[in-house]
């Protein structure tokens, strides 16, 4: 089973929007897919590329007409857009965003539901640290995983074509509320970006770039890729995300304090049997 | 220009012994490759892959005879192996050790210098979170770095011929003191190391297993990587780079206090640009 629409929307035609697009056109999904942006250069590239059909001026132009609505800009771009769709799209007309925070966005489509425009949060674990139109690939979403935050109302025949969209980008849908979703995810993905800035940073302010590249192996480039991720993606998580991060944090900064202590006090022991517990969690969750 | 040697000794044939056991031979750069080390199944396997050609049953067996000696064990082994080795090495053999600290072991060699016998520090940055000679592989070594402590003494035959012996493992060497290798090292490889315990048991205090595997992906796999690494390894260098690691955690503590200030006093222009400046220094120092 496929599932067709007439025109879709992107709103952001990035890495994520952009890969979508690509897929929706591959696929035969859609034969109209309107691509909107801030950055001009970006979206004349995503046309070149075949990731969208037609350049929109304007937002209204995008949305106006569009059975399917694809949100893929920073979260707080698209609480900015979903204020837009709330007051042009018809009803019926499906609208899902791929932002890595899901309450706040939730929060933001009510507007929607009370329109009868139907709203599916999405949020496809397929990122990247690069970005823009010219990293839009087919193969992005193979493989990967994709969680859904359904809302209450959301009706049966709509979770089942939501769930075929996303099979047909070669991922896995994972239902989840929008509070569980923040929840976890501010453990296993916000606090690592966090931690992966905070290191990079650290060892910026004490080691000349020179020996950094002269001194450094694949763990500390491992641990460094996410702090080449775009700011302005992660500053708008951290806003929408505040709460849970705070605690993550907190509860790292214990972390680092216990292990300090262990050090100065020379408890070797103990610190030789948290390594060990933790690299057996690390082991079990691999497999 | 190839080296020879009549007897190599290798005291601890895991990864990194075993690959250079495996590459000395295939290069043929000696006949005779001793292994020895505290698992007997890990030295049977060596030998049946071609690591080394025989087993020794004690260090003694292993030591006596031999022109270049490879110490690829433990730090904390690596010390008691040195006085071993003052004690039965002959005049003249070449020891080298592949641990990740290197102020402890230049110290602990001190006697082997009043002996004659000649010691260099080596760190060849090629580790893997894999361990034991059935991971031990003949390009372990291509295209790495290896920094060596040459001592002030080091005749520069010496520094020739342990610079060809590096190169014709594939890999680059660069000089450094042991001191200013242990300060860099702290920041670049054993900071990146705690970073990853720490965060790994966050994650697993708060989220189940079975939702790690769900709700996570990319980001927290290469965050969290460095972790699955044996616990006794890690222990010995925090035990002997305990200073420079307590300076570092504080640091990274610094910076992680600082960004939840940012965070619970919602200064996001001043987080933005932290995020922003990371980002750039990160591309810089990976071109």
């Amino acid at each position: 089973m496929t599932i067709q629409f007439k025109k879709v929307a992107i709103l952001g035609v990035g890495l994520l929007g952009g890969s979508l697009g690509l897929n929706i056109l591959q696929k035969k999904m859609a034969k109209e897919v309107v691509g909107f942006g801030r950055q001009a250069a970006n979206l004349k590239l995503a046309k070149k590329k075949g990731l969208i059909t037609h350049i929109a001026k304007t937002p209204e132009e995008a949305i106006l007409g569009a059975d399917l609505i694809l949100l893929a800009a920073p979260v707080k771009s698209i609480a900015i857009y979903l204020k837009q769709i709330a007051a042009l799209a018809s009803k019926g007309t499906l609208v899902m965003d791929v932002g890595s925070t899901k309450s706040y966005i939730v929060k933001q489509a009510a507007e929607l539901t009370k329109k009868k425009i139907v709203f599916v949060g999405a949020h496809p674990m397929a990122g990247l640290e690069k970005s823009g139109a010219a990293a839009a690939v087919e193969t992005l979403y193979e493989g990967s995983r994709c969680l859904i935050c359904f809302l209450p109302q959301t009706p049966a025949a709509i979770k089942k074509k939501v769930t075929i969209f996303w099979k047909q980008m070669g991922s896995q849908v994972i239902e989840v509320s929008a509070v569980k979703h923040d929840r976890l995810l501010g453990f296993t993905s916000h606090l690592p970006q966090m931690v992966s800035y905070a290191l990079m940073s650290v060892v910026g302010d004490f080691v000349t770039g020179g020996d950094i590249k002269k001194f450094s192996g694949n763990g500390f480039k491992d641990m460094t890729r996410l702090a080449g991720s775009p700011g302005s993606m992660w500053l708008d998580i951290c806003e929408t995300n505040r709460e849970n991060l705070i605690l993550a944090l907190n509860e790292l900064r214990s972390k680092i304090d216990w292990m300090s202590h262990l050090l100065k006090a020379n408890k070797w022991r103990e610190l030789g049997d948290f390594f060990n517990q933790v690299s057996v969690q690390k082991v079990k969750v691999s497999k």
